[in-house]
Order: C-alpha cells, then structure tokens, then sequence
C-alpha cells in the first residue's frame, strides 16, 4: 500500500489535520469541507487535497469529509490508533521536560522508564517515574519492552546509548543529542535540533514583512 | 529579492546544509559538489541543487560550491549573520531546557532573559541567568529590546503571555504551549509540537521496511 514516497512535510501536516479534526469532532461539527481544514490550520485547499490523496480517496465530491472518519484515517496513517512505548535516556532539564509533556501523552506516547548515569538522579521522581540507572536499560526493557528511544544524552556518549538501545530492541530513535549517531538500516531514526525553530523565524524576520 | 514563496521544507535543509559546510570548513575541504553535499546529509543532489536555486546562481558547473562561501552565503539567507536576543517566558522543566540549550548559541542565538510567575523560582539561577518575575518583562525588554520570544508556560496563560511580548516590541515568537495563539499580522510565529517528532517516527514505522 505505502510504496510512494511521502513527503515529511505531508506527514507533519497531517498531524496538524488530525489536531484540527480532534476538535471540530469536539465541537460536533458532522462533515467538514477541505477548505474549511485549510483555513483552520492556514494552508491552502489544495494542498489538504493532495495531502490526503498520497493515501487513497477520502471525502464525496460537493459533501466534504466526515470528520470523524477523516480523524480516524489519519490517525491510523500516522501509526496513533494504538500506544507506544518510549524510554528516555538522560535525565537533565530536557529528558526531564519531555518525561513530563503532556503533548506526548495525548497523542498516545507512554514514557515507561527514563536513565540516567548520575548517581545523584537515580531514584528522584518525575512525577510517577524514577530516575533509573543506565546500567538497568537492558534488563529493564527485556521485562517491558519499549518500541521508542529518545537520547536527551550529551553528545559524546550519544553513540554509546544510541548502541545500547538498539541492542535491547528497540525499533526507532529520536535523538536531541547535537552529534551525528550511526544506526542499523532497519532502525527508524530522526535527529531533532531545536534552532532550527528559531532559525525558521529569523530567516522569515529577514522577509518583507506582510 | 525573496519574493518567492519558499517551502518551509527548503528552510530546514538549508539550515542542515550550513551545519555540513561548517564542519567540511573545518575539515579544511575548500571545494564541494553538490553531490557530496547530498551524499553528507541523506538528499538528492538535485535537491540540493533546486534548494540553492531560490536564492540565486551559486558555485560554477564542474567545479562545485567554494565552501567558505556556500557556508556564508546559508547563514545570511537564515538571517544568522548577526546576533540574535531571546527571551524564554515559562521556566519550567522545557523552559530551563531551553534557556540552557547549547545548540542556540551555536547559531547566534542569546538567551537575554527568563521570566517565570512562580515566586519560588524568582532569583534562581540557570547558568548565568536569574529567573526573574514576569511583572518585569515589559521593563526588561524596554531597557535591553530582544526580537525573539520562546513561549514555555501552560497553555491557558499563553495568549496572555504572547500579548505582553507583542505589547513589549517582540517581533518573533516560537511557541510549545500546546495552544493556538492569535498574533498581529507583522509578528513572525511558529508553533512547535514535540509530538510531531515521534509521529514521523511511528509513521515510519507503519511502512515496509528497507
């Protein structure tokens, strides 16, 4: 089914679509046009269109999507019609801020442990989690395994728990660590630098203003 | 000059770009192909090549990208040729993260202030910063003026806290608070979702594997 490649900016928006959709199913709206996606989350119509046409037909022509199923279809696209389970590596400020989002939880991440290999860490809690030596990621995920990895590690032992990770099966790493990490073919991975954000705003600060 | 639409997409490999150039200029490589750009960062060279083209003639056919050059003429296109000051408003966990996050200074982005409301957290330090109340924004940025401001504060405060930056001369503004804002027209904005990140992983975990 999935053999064409989709655009990573497709999949993002499809992400904001179904946040969209969550709330218009919120307010009770029934059907729901793809205009009336695209000036709810600011693209064009034609762009929801093609979005959605990577993955079949959706809608009838002149009625519009039922939210509802447009909601579902999505989610279940975006792999969220059921949980997973992701383990933190690191437990400074951000490891810590991302055990806590709420972002994460809504959306059907679970964090079921979070590693860290200061001795003065181990044992504090994070809300209901507790710090947990790095030492126990393997046993640990032997006994509840975990599909997700997120590194919030400092770049020059990265390598080493990204290794680690994968060794204790997990299938994909979403890494924060500021260093390039090498992974197996069949692991799903993603770098995430967060000035990329900012540096986002700052090169449309430097466009003719609107 | 930049008139044409850009895709966000474009933004965010051009800042990829620049990364490699830099290390490739500190590996003292003084030419570079496109393909080896490519090749570097996991794209097509015709990617690399359609990328640079919104901007303009770069490099000469058979002889590639003077690096130093390609590297400045990226950062002044993201608008990082100069300094940049930001405020964080929230100093929770993902406001302290960010507030201490290497990766912004790296790209000339200085983290000037941070506001917090939580009286137990005014005075406290994070690194070289005091949190300081957020009663002080206005005359904070009246005396030291910065163009970016990080919104990290729970969501049902956020369009309260977006409003003071906007009434204090902020002209860009990224925000985590899972909350849609309503900004004026000629403020710079841009949401960030955490989740996103692991729903391109769980995406991809959905498809065939390599």
């Amino acid at each position: 089914m999935k053999t064409l490649k989709i655009p990573e900016a497709t999949i993002i928006r499809l992400s904001v679509y179904s946040r969209f959709l969550a709330q218009a199913e919120r307010r009770g709206i029934i059907t729901i046009s793809s205009g009336e996606i695209a000036g709810g989350v600011g693209v064009s119509s034609a762009q929801v269109r093609k979005d959605l046409a990577y993955f079949g037909e959706f809608g009838t022509r002149g009625v519009g999507y039922n939210v509802a199923e447009l909601y579902h279809h999505i989610m279940k696209i975006l792999g969220l019609t059921t949980e997973w389970s992701v383990v933190i590596v690191g437990a400074g400020k951000l490891g810590s801020a991302l055990a806590m989002y709420g972002g994460f939880r809504d959306r059907g991440f679970r964090i079921r442990a979070i590693f860290d290999n200061d001795p003065a860490k181990i044992g504090e809690k994070l809300e209901d989690l507790e710090i947990q030596t790095t030492e126990n990621l393997e046993s640990v995920l032997a006994k509840s395994p975990a599909e997700i990895g997120v590194i919030t590690v400092p770049a020059d032992v990265a390598q080493e728990v990204s290794d680690k990770l994968v060794a204790a099966g997990i299938k994909a790493i979403l890494n924060f660590a500021p260093q390039v990490l090498s992974v197996p073919e069949d692991i799903v991975f993603r770098n995430v630098d967060l000035s990329v954000n900012l540096e986002i705003l700052t090169f449309n600060l430097g466009l003719p203003r609107r």
